[in-house]
């Protein structure tokens, strides 16, 4: 509603409370692989009437999934980071299955963070920015976007670029996280090239979030930063450009990286640093061919703890 | 179909023969705005019946809107470039006006480009390139993605985050178009940053187009890159680094940018430059209060003819 605008708390503070409250800086990935989802999940999709499509079984059994995902790890997590393409691959079913998706992670009390990397020019931008964050007017009234808690985005356009973004952020209280120094071996090609003047472009990015983001009053700003917590030896370096910046910090687990090294983020406060963790809750029952609810649950808790007192002892 | 794969004809040389064919190279930019459709669109919304939503209402008249711009304007061009905010924003029914769009612009003989500029890390960007030109496998058989004939891709994330786009199109004869240096006046934040060693970003962008597209008979290659039509003094050089790579120049005319300083990208042929018009086509009739259809086909027509005789010239 219009009438909201301005009295939204700040992201930064909403994300600080959250943390505390729950305990936990893990940001349950959910990007959802038609062909491994859970098998309860994939009943939900076997039991559509004869006749229906591939993709409507597909976007039934991933919803299920999630959800059963949420309902096993919610509790260990302070919010979900849903991978966008995963459902957009779907069709008008897969749209209809993230809808799904939001609206039960925000019933367990999560942050909702939509992982969709967008970056454009201002027009373009705003209208993403509607499409997550917002609300499009029409002839007819006003449609809701996705209503979804922060984002991650794409700078590379520049800074005129994540404005938008940030703008429509702030109407509701919401976060964006921009994308500083990723967590894929490939990132080196562009955001570690050096500059003339020093500093490489990964310093640029976070030059650029610690200068559009606000600080409240819990020291967390209400734009942070992606970097990958692969490469554990930017993070001090990229935290020292950007000391109130929320980091989420992908790449734990699967792709290598170590919570345990993951302390810098940490040092404005527990919800300074944010740790996404997908295959590593999601299949940790694979490995072991345990029950995946209850594999989910232990590492959701395993990680939990772990960050928790990694934080605690920065 | 499976047996597809590679049988297609490359995408330069798709793209080479169709600009020859059609004696254009301007893309009609389609992004629809709820609030500005063409007065004969919004019929379309109003005439749903008692009791549907507003987002129904506005999905059913963008795609009456584009259905009628193509209409129009389609014998003009040689493709359409689709702004996926414009559709993702209006929700599930959105997503249903998109798959429409895409048909419609399919039976005008257009090559569709989806510009949505993803950028992820491998196995997401792999889910965005399935999304967007093939399709994914699931336990009740595969899904098919959008269709579409070529995509912007953002390149911030290193060479390996383009190369699944690159690989999907492939299949299908395909195109992908790499941001190398955008038309907005805030791509000089990163892009135009000089580098240790020389370049800029842009140079090091241009350069990953260069190597990683292939060069067809036609001489235009299957990767092109994005530079804005509002930076002619880049073009020339960009140029020089990819000399086969097709050109996706945004930003004539509401951007201030003009055909006649595009010369550069046609160096490699009449499909060397793809012209990206939206406002200057669709809203043609809005400044002088004729009748839209006729004001956008007169004003296609113009920027087709001048584009034309500037690439002859070359």
């Amino acid at each position: 509603m219009s009438d909201d605008i301005g009295a939204a708390a700040p992201f930064g503070d909403v994300l600080s409370a959250s943390v505390k409250d729950r305990r936990s800086q893990i940001l349950l990935g959910l990007d959802p692989e038609p062909a491994t989802l859970w098998p309860d999940a994939l009943e939900a999709g076997n039991g559509l009437p004869d006749g229906s499509l591939p993709r409507e079984r597909a976007a039934a059994a991933v919803a299920a999934h999630c959800s059963l995902v949420l309902a096993a790890t919610a509790e260990f997590c302070v919010g979900v980071k849903l991978q966008l393409a995963s459902f957009e691959r779907l069709g008008v079913e897969g749209r209809a299955a993230l809808d799904f998706v939001v609206a039960a992670a925000k019933a367990h009390g999560l942050i909702v963070l939509a992982d969709g990397k967008r970056g454009d020019i201002g027009i373009s931008a705003s209208s993403y920015a509607a499409s997550l964050f917002g609300r499009t007017q029409t002839p007819w009234g006003d449609v809701d976007g996705l209503g979804v808690d922060a984002v991650t985005v794409n700078p590379l356009l520049g800074a005129e670029t994540v404005m938008p973004f940030i703008e429509e952020a702030r109407k509701s209280g919401g976060g964006v996280f921009v994308l500083a120094r990723t967590s894929n071996p490939g990132a080196a090609d562009v955001q570690d090239r050096e500059l003339v003047g020093g500093g490489t472009v990964s310093d640029v990015l976070a030059g650029m979030v610690n200068e559009v983001g606000e600080t409240g009053s819990s020291g967390i700003a209400d734009v942070g930063a992606v970097v990958g917590a692969t490469v554990p030896g930017h993070l001090a370096s990229l935290r020292a450009l950007m000391p109130t910046a929320p980091i989420l910090l992908p790449g734990v687990g699967a792709q290598g990286g170590r919570v345990e090294d993951l302390g810098p983020a940490f040092a404005p406060g527990p919800a300074g640093g944010l740790i996404t963790v997908s295959r590593g809750i999601v299949g940790a029952g694979t490995a072991t061919d345990t029950a995946p609810a209850g594999a989910a649950a232990a590492a959701a808790e395993e990680y939990r703890s772990l960050a928790w007192s990694i934080s605690a002892a920065g």
